[in-house]
């Protein structure tokens, strides 16, 4: 009964996964995590069929829940990644929906004494137990990994330095290009910091807990900028750096651990280089209006894994005409994609 | 397990109504409906106890589905609603979703042969399905409703058309005063359709349900207006006649027709103002940054409600600081405040 | 020594004339008012020659002093009005720059009770002056007007209400279809009142004459507004009436006297469409992302135009691709087309 | 008579100067450069007095002439110059206008291959001129610099580069912290050259000569920044290096560069602290709301003015509630307050 619900093709199984990585991480979240494992349709057909595998991860602020969320004149993608199954010639895959939440809104799906182990969590234990529980082709040649924004990031870090975990990846404007997507706002952040917290991030982080998120201005930037900070800047006993000042002045020894998880100059380096060159798809696309200039990360981290020396057809790069929101309709793009390159 | 999940004391029930008064609808939307029922703790222990009814409506764009949408930081208000009951001293109410989704997103609530009889639909025919399927107090003395935006439009002239039906209403920026709420963006409409569709809604319609929505400039505005179109100013034979022409030319007969069903306008009415006075509970707020400037129609209308003759004691108003979006955590302010103007 | 200064080809002469028609004047603004006028090469060299006369009226917030200003890049109009003569194969004529400022910043080149008879100066006083110390052809078929902005609603509506005075017209951007133009914003002006100035535009006015003039958020379009309304509806013992209320609701009967003066519905009237049927020229344009939607107001007036019977090879219609400002370079192209259509 | 005109207390006098150090500028500017000096009341009656020194320059686009424009309720900046002696208790100076405009738009005041010797005609010539044709007294000690935005940024390392010809400054919304100022726009600007000129500044540059100036979007952004790269970071042969690439990355040597010329680092080096703590005067002003984050760079050029160990009580700071354009009110305060320090 369109618009409101929609029954599957394929099945899409709710689990709980508990993570030994996730334990005691800093901020107390959750060690048992929600896990959506989806099968295509005919897996309970014919039970001795292997299957690869696609691992979905989300933006910043975004938590497994999301993914049944609704929009107007839109389908969640869990229902367009159905349809790419059931209806397109595309070779069937398993689609594993990941959850990496924080008290921050998001991990960057890497291990940081800000937020907890979350690149373990990950590449070692969700896989494994995919592989476990489910009849995968358990091989980085059949695994995938895709997201959009600080998914696609995920999806190129991860691949980059897992690449024997993963061996292909989608970006849907990745986070990429750091001087381009995150710098441009610190002096706004900075402002709003002097203009209603006294230039104090634990005011700000004070009063963000103290009253309902997201009613005062700028409440998702700071809070975004803080996780990012906490996921590429914070020191070994969790204390997180800024790579801005009260003043809004780049801080360099911070900014340049920030510069050393940017995707684009991750790519120019030979070990993430070798691991790109080896991946056997990579669908790097964004917004030629994206807000956040993620279109100009997607650029740079294309022209760096033709440089690494990947194949040209197995890279897809395509800008098109939109900003940085609603654009879950390029999703199933890149995964039918993927999963007719895994075939190939 | 928060964010992603959340157990409820009370109990939310799925229900399916078949509509008679939506048969036929001139969209093709279905006649056969999801409703959801939410009966608070302590319903299923003493099976004679009846309660009052709070009626939940949504704003344009809205489907029934999106209510157990998650966002970032936030709890859908079907958990903040349990909560009121479950942790707040409140009398407890059955609270009842009901859908008025068109392929338009949206029927604000009224008869109309541009879309549907949603008013009938909701009056009489969700109301006493209601109160033939729980225990409600069966009276208008009982029955409340409520909602944000198009919902709280919709909550505003359901009560002043039915004062029989409904005793109580809260609306949140909902949409009054014609002339500030929709008027200042027919230019920019006009302009759109110039620039983008050879001045012709019927060629934007059709490029509308051709592709992905939501994906050109202005693809939200140019659809509600013309649902709004479809609402307030539909020949009998389904013509949908717009407010303003192709230059962006106030259209007067079709604009008096708009004017006709503003809240603001209508208060003024006796009939109405009359239905006004006789609510045991009037709730009315709005962000005083609202896009749409809805706070200047919250303030309109109360201050018609009080020309009206409402005794200020039965009638809330506050204009608080934010704009139109993510202000569901006024919801259930306006819930509790309402259960216990019901029960007083 | 371009960019700072330039010599003309022709000759620029600064006059102050001393107006009956402002003397007491309800701003007590003065009734000496300076009046530059313009001769093209030659004039002084033939002495029995005369010419056609160009009048020129500026926007909103426009005093004649500004046509002296330079910015980056681009040259003043009296520069480019030389050069239009000087240059090119342009039948000459006098140009004539006539200041209507007053201390609301504007008067609509309209006699009113709340600004001042800004009309009658026009067309009676300096019309009769330049006349009289030029060697001007001194009949209406060698008379033009024009302007942008408010000053294209000057030359719209003169032209209509003195036909026998001026046979042409041109308009940039001129204020029309007042719905499009003022009504949009109507409602942020009863916001910002209501926020700063306690409702109270007395309250704006005594506060923006007590200190430095445009520091605050929107003082520009509160001084405008009130100016409109002091031009178009002022009572006869000079109240200035507005059109919305303190909720920023429509007054009626004040946004009909609104009305009334515009030129789009002025130019459906039979006297007023008789007096644009009789010119021998009229220029409209505007550009195409105006922000004040001017677009439409010139699109809809030069319907109104060919609708009165003006003969399409007597009128040029153009929206071209920029906004509101910066837009001088359209000068001289009208003024050119004019000089070459008076002389036909 | 205001609002079009201004007699003036003391006398603007007009000239030309011809310089040695802007022949054969590489942009073609003119050398003979237009000079104006403002002597103050009394300077003609006593013949004796010599009388302290205010250079004043521009902000970027902004060329001598354009002291003269007139705004709507506002005076030019030298009128109220010549009131802040007229009237108000300021012991009297004379005041010098210098031009330094480019075809590129400015020149921030350096010499550099990419526009010309600005600095030392400037500081070399301008001065020695001013110093041999008016009764100044001729010491750093009874000179200063303001301006504002470029202007600002021109007194800022003038006095620090030259500070035996300057010993006071005042900056309004000087360019400083170039990360905060300058950096956030790289992105948006690498995106209008790939979608309006094929990733190539000399494409839009042959446009931007090509056409009427400033009619196309981001045309003032993109010859600014060309203009500030040629200040900062042209090669010896003149060649304009580009701090970012044709994906908005960042090119650090070039930027490197350009925070070579930032005023808050310089600040930090020896020299130019030294030079610094030696001012008799430093004005530090911004609006806080400053498109272009100015207020962040004055905070944190104030803060490194005491660092370099200026005493407080010759320093001014302040954040005012304005935004970067409509402030030369702002300019007299400082004026008054420079004229007294240096006298005391």
């Amino acid at each position: 009964m369109l618009p409101w619900s929609a029954d599957l093709a394929g099945r899409l199984d709710h689990h709980v996964i508990d993570s030994h990585a996730l334990r005691g991480n800093p901020l107390g979240d959750p060690h048992e995590r929600p896990l959506w494992v989806y099968v295509p349709p005919g897996y309970d057909d014919d039970v001795a069929r292997r299957y690869p595998t696609v691992y979905v991860i989300q933006g910043y602020t975004g938590h497994i829940g999301m993914w049944a969320n609704r929009t107007a004149f839109r389908r969640p993608f869990p229902e367009l990644a159905d349809e790419v199954f059931a209806t397109d010639d595309v070779p069937p895959a398993i689609v594993v929906y990941v959850d990496a939440w924080t008290a921050y809104g998001g991990s960057q799906f890497l291990n940081s004494p800000g937020t907890g182990q979350y690149h373990t969590y990950l590449c070692d234990e969700v896989v494994t137990w995919v592989d476990a529980h489910y009849r995968t082709i358990p091989t980085r040649d059949m695994r995938a990994i895709t997201g959009k924004s600080s998914g696609g990031y995920g999806s190129m870090v991860t691949a980059m330095l897992r690449p024997e975990v993963f061996g292909a990846l989608a970006t849907h404007a990745g986070d990429a290009l750091f001087e381009t997507c995150y710098l441009p706002d610190f002096p706004s952040k900075a402002r709003t910091l002097r203009d209603l917290y006294g230039r104090s991030y634990d005011a700000f982080l004070a009063d963000f807990r103290s009253r309902t998120p997201l009613t005062r201005p700028d409440d998702e930037l700071l809070i975004e900028t803080y996780g990012y900070a906490a996921a590429y800047s914070a020191d070994d006993d969790g204390t997180v750096r800024l790579p801005f000042d009260t003043n809004g002045a780049l801080v360099p020894e911070v900014w340049e651990r920030w510069l050393a998880w940017d995707p684009v100059r991750m790519a120019r380096q030979n070990r993430y280089a070798d691991a790109l060159r080896s991946m056997r798809a990579i669908w790097i696309d964004a917004g030629n209006r994206d807000e956040f200039h993620l279109d100009l990360g997607a650029t740079a981290f294309h022209q760096a894994v033709l440089d690494a020396g990947a194949p040209k057809e197995r890279v897809h790069f395509e800008l098109f005409d939109a900003g940085h929101g609603l654009i879950e309709y390029r999703y199933p793009l890149a995964l039918g994609w993927l999963c007719r390159q895994l075939a190939s």
